[in-house]
């Protein structure tokens, strides 16, 4: 390399407080302190191709401490990636601009994961490494075999998540993943000494990692720390003793620099510092060239790579998966031919493990797992051996007593393509991994949640155990689907959707006990339009019942008994409001029944929510409480989801309406 | 003791195989793999006094393992506390059976938590060993001096939230925190070895915590065991090796016991086993004696201790505070005044902060803190030095990164009593908290929760910082009082609300950007309303604004450009749904303004729910999608939320309405 390290290093911390300081927010300290340890990465070790940010074998490097944004944004820059350009880092943080507030992985190829929340970085680049360990397993060497890195801070070490990462990492011993600490002993509130005394080595050699240490601004020894790295067969933590802020004279090494712009003068102390003589965004042509050079490196290994790819018999599946598509002539309609023919009545978590039996022979892409409930979310098949650190190949996980760093390790694997991940927990644990469940959202990933014990009708493990606001309060994150299916049918229809959808998650509401198979006929999915009449008032419509998975039985119910006071009611299920709200305006009113008729919602779960298609003249049956403890007959019964006492609510507002 | 302690820890056994059999649910393997540990603690080491469980200088005990909630039932009988009745045993897991599915604090004394969801128990046991520390600092031991105990498994042990606790507790140096770890090798999906490879002792040292290992099933050994724990200055964990379901001949040792009823078969080859011939439910008499004497262990102890609190000159500021009961007289009253003479145009954050000023000068037994965002959130006021391992009598938490561990232990510090905790992160992050939040809600413990940067107002920090289904996704939360003040004077009185609710918890949605003051007289709280019409309509009203915080401010702007168009409207501030939903119905009606005038929706957040109050004809003003890194104002104005953007949807809806 024609340049100094320094100097190279040198450019990123430039830009770094340059673009902070125009747009007087953000967070220099960060990139500063660790410009020296990514310049050796991005220079000498990482296997990137700027020009094919896409190279499906290229590494894998997060940056989970994602206020650091400019870190990601100057290296990208700098090593040629035709995104960002200058002018989108003069724009940092401000509309538009591909240099958002914290990396996103939908703005720019480069970014292999959006950050920010803590710790989740970390834990979806134990994902990425999953994958790669899988897909190497899978379709071999030739055609997989990159590493995975992570640049964390104290923040990702001391959220909880990072337990669980570090737990299923060291367990699976993924020795390609290699996470660079910035140990800088300061957080927003000051010296890490004010909130831990942890000896952070010595815990994540507890759980099968090796660890090295290093200064972090010591060019010879970070190469030193890395090469033993990449030598041991576990999964790495190298520890950098790194000053925040490094350059900016008064400030560096305090709080200061975290979080805000550095100001005038001490950004003009720091180029006299650095010996930086150029003006804020204009970088000298030699760093430039250098850092081009560095950029380049990985180009001859890209077209050996796809010379592989073109060679191997393997080849056109392995894109096949890296691209996301489905086999060609993928379908579940054989698998609902023989429900129809053969009506299981069946809790859906089981519906969910038959259609699971169809699902995993097919596609040879899904991996599954559970938080340590496998028996009860249904979610292994014979299909899938376990996933182990004896045998990649396998396709379930165990995750353990680790809901976070499940779902979270389930959006690092969709993000690095190739698999398709589905994972279980109770749904009233969705509470756990939520951080997880909104960045799965965010980041537009096809991970797939089989979240059962949907309601009060878990039964005897009482209120902790028994989601209320859970459905409704998911339904909320944008671009999640949330699907509660009603049968047996409509579980595989939710999850025939759930895989078609590329580019977003999906949540699977399942029950734990029994219901009856309502649908007697497949051919359409009707689940696909969110709503659908289920049944048709045979009297003259008075009522519409609008209800979702294990309640549209209920619904169903009180139907019968209203035709037999001979008021007519539709019967419409309503397995995903995202869905339905998606329809046009005619088929949306059809369903509901227009002005005229009663609107019923029976969910078992909060009634806030569900006046967006009652309106304020229908009739809510929900829960808007704890549940408790008791068999869930009984809890139903408790709680007035049953015809007899839904029946006179109707007949109440029946009435008032005809005053 | 007259009987030897495996015949105790036999009826333990008994009870819940027999109990759990009897409903054919639940999870004997814990109690009777623990059974003897707990006999040891029970009968030996452990302060209480059945007769007086409120005790408030009493040992507390917290079921981590939560499932295994017939060990502490049966506990609780066996020492002879009033409840539970033997035929309350027998009625376990049945509605209405203050023996529920898992331990319910607000159902038996002597249970000191409700517990189940993994791993916070011990988060909360954390809680309550700080209060305990800090109240001792503040009392002396006369008054305070006791033990901080839990049971837990692997599960509590493998979340992530368990690395926080852990933190927590060793940086806190909470000696008198001891944890007995039910280290049976086994979880749902069998062994531990499926999932996990840590040396978790290692990693409890790694944080300063003593370790001591011993048979569980060897009672020398786990009274050596306890004595080092009690000896040892740091927080103890006590590895007890155990085998789960111990005494079933043909299931211990495997996950078939763990939460499933044994069987009939099986439950008799154990009464074998253990030479247990006494019927389901039926206890020897000398088994019962001897129990019943080691319940009377403490009687003395708490004599003592009454005769010390009557003779102290603090007893009645302690019984004060112990009681939850708030100062004589004290009240905000005067700083609302001053903030009338003098309006204060801040960010709600920061009125947090000055309404704390008041607040915690008036009040000694609020303890604040932040998860890392002290400067952010707004939370330290000057009367609040730390609470640090060195100066328990602090009442200023540096909780560190661990959003979670904030909100467990903010939940055992109300548990334990004394002290009014409340912390701080982005809320954003209430989603890193949000199983902690539930139970601070199911558990009825006045918690505050001051969650700042409420909205897209945050700005530049993008999608992932920025709420957006947070706020309408808490008020789901049964029981969980959300604030979303509009101004300075608002948050005041959502504040007093806050601490005059002993019974539940609460949390502020604060902004991050200045707001207005609204509000230009005090008197009565208007909050406590839940919604109160801010401003009449001058002209004839035919537009109801209902708005929350920051959008308040744009709902009177809206206001203004539709007056002067001669179109009248109301502005409504909501700041509390669950308070507005408890007013009577005629108020609530006038409020929204009875059915005649356009009911229009502004809140930066989800829509979902808003149709509540404004029905389908309503317009609802709001953000269904994520955020945007930018500029604040820059987000407001894309977004559309002014009144240039609002009025002409207004202005449509409400010629639609005259066609």
């Amino acid at each position: 390399m024609s340049a100094e390290p320094r100097l190279l290093a040198n450019a990123i911390r430039a830009l770094a407080m340059d673009a902070v300081q125009a747009a007087n927010s953000g967070h220099p300290g960060m990139p500063m302190g660790m410009a020296d340890v990514a310049t050796v990465l991005f220079t000498e070790y990482l296997k990137y191709d700027p020009q094919a940010p896409h190279w499906h074998d290229r590494d894998r490097f997060v940056l989970s401490a994602g206020h650091g944004s400019m870190l990601i944004y100057a290296l990208l820059h700098l090593t040629g990636y035709e995104k960002p350009t200058m002018e989108d880092i003069r724009n940092f943080r401000q509309l538009n601009s591909p240099c958002a507030g914290h990396p996103e992985n939908f703005m720019l190829p480069g970014v292999e994961a959006t950050t920010g929340p803590l710790g989740q970085g970390f834990a979806m680049a134990v994902g990425m490494a999953i994958a790669e360990r899988h897909l190497s397993a899978v379709f071999g060497d030739d055609l997989v075999d990159h590493r995975t890195w992570a640049l964390a801070g104290d923040g990702c070490l001391m959220e909880g998540i990072n337990h669980e990462a570090v737990g299923l990492a060291g367990h699976l011993k993924l020795g390609r993943l290699n996470v660079l600490w910035d140990n800088n002993k300061i957080t927003i509130d000051g010296s890490t000494d004010l909130s831990t005394s942890e000896d952070v080595l010595a815990r994540y050699r507890a759980s099968g990692w090796h660890t090295v240490s290093c200064d972090g601004h010591d060019f010879a020894d970070i190469r030193r720390a890395i090469d033993e790295a990449l030598a041991d067969p576990r999964p790495s933590l190298i520890d950098c003793h790194t000053i925040i802020g490094y350059g900016a004279p008064n400030k560096q090494g305090t709080a200061a620099t975290h979080g805000a712009a550095l100001g005038h003068d001490e950004v003009a102390a720091a180029r006299d510092e650095l010996s930086w003589e150029h003006d804020p965004f204009d970088l000298p042509g030699d760093v430039v060239d250098a850092w081009r050079e560095a950029g380049r490196r990985g180009a001859d290994e890209h077209g050996q790579w796809r010379s592989r790819l073109s060679a191997s018999s393997q080849g056109q599946e392995f894109l096949r998966r890296m691209e996301r598509r489905l086999p060609e002539g993928f379908s579940l309609d054989g698998y609902l031919s023989d429900l129809i023919a053969n009506p299981q009545k069946v809790a859906t978590r089981k519906a969910s493990e038959l259609t699971l039996g169809a699902i995993n022979d097919a596609l040879p892409e899904t991996i599954g797992g559970s938080a340590d409930l496998t028996g009860s979310n249904n979610t292994k098949t014979k299909a899938t051996r376990p996933l182990t650190a004896a045998d990649y190949s396998g396709r379930y996980v165990y995750y353990g007593i680790r809901e976070f760093g499940m779902a979270a390790a389930m959006n690092g694997m969709a993000l690095h393509g190739g698999v398709i991940p589905y994972g279980g927990t109770f749904l009233v644990f969705s509470d756990y991994c939520r951080p997880a469940i909104r960045l799965s959202a965010l980041q537009n990933v096809r991970v797939v949640y089989v979240m059962t014990h949907d309601s009060i009708g878990l039964g005897e493990d009482g209120p902790t155990h028994q989601p209320v606001e859970h459905v409704m309060s998911l339904r909320m994150i944008p671009n999640l689907a949330v699907y509660r299916p009603a049968d047996a049918v409509e579980t595989a229809e939710c999850w025939a959707l759930s895989l078609e959808r590329q580019d977003g998650p999906s949540m699977l509401c399942l029950t734990r006990q029994n219901l009856p198979q309502l649908r007697t006929e497949a051919g359409e999915n009707l689940s696909a339009r969110g709503a659908y009449r289920l049944r048709a008032a045979k009297a003259a419509r008075k009522v519409v019942l609008l209800a979702t998975g294990s309640e549209v039985e209920t619904a169903v119910a009180t139907a019968d008994a209203l035709e037999a006071w001979g008021v007519g009611a539709d019967v419409v299920s309503m397995p995903c409001w995202s869905l339905f709200d998606a329809q046009d305006a005619a088929y949306r009113a059809d369903i509901l029944g227009g002005g005229d008729a009663l609107r019923v919602s029976i969910e078992a779960g909060t009634t806030l929510g569900w006046a967006r298609y009652t309106g304020l003249d229908g009739v809510n049956i929900g829960l808007d409480r704890f549940g408790a403890s008791a068999p869930a007959e009984d809890l139903f019964k408790r709680f007035g989801f049953t015809a007899e006492a839904i029946l006179p609510q109707i007949v109440a507002a029946l009435s008032q309406g005809d005053q």
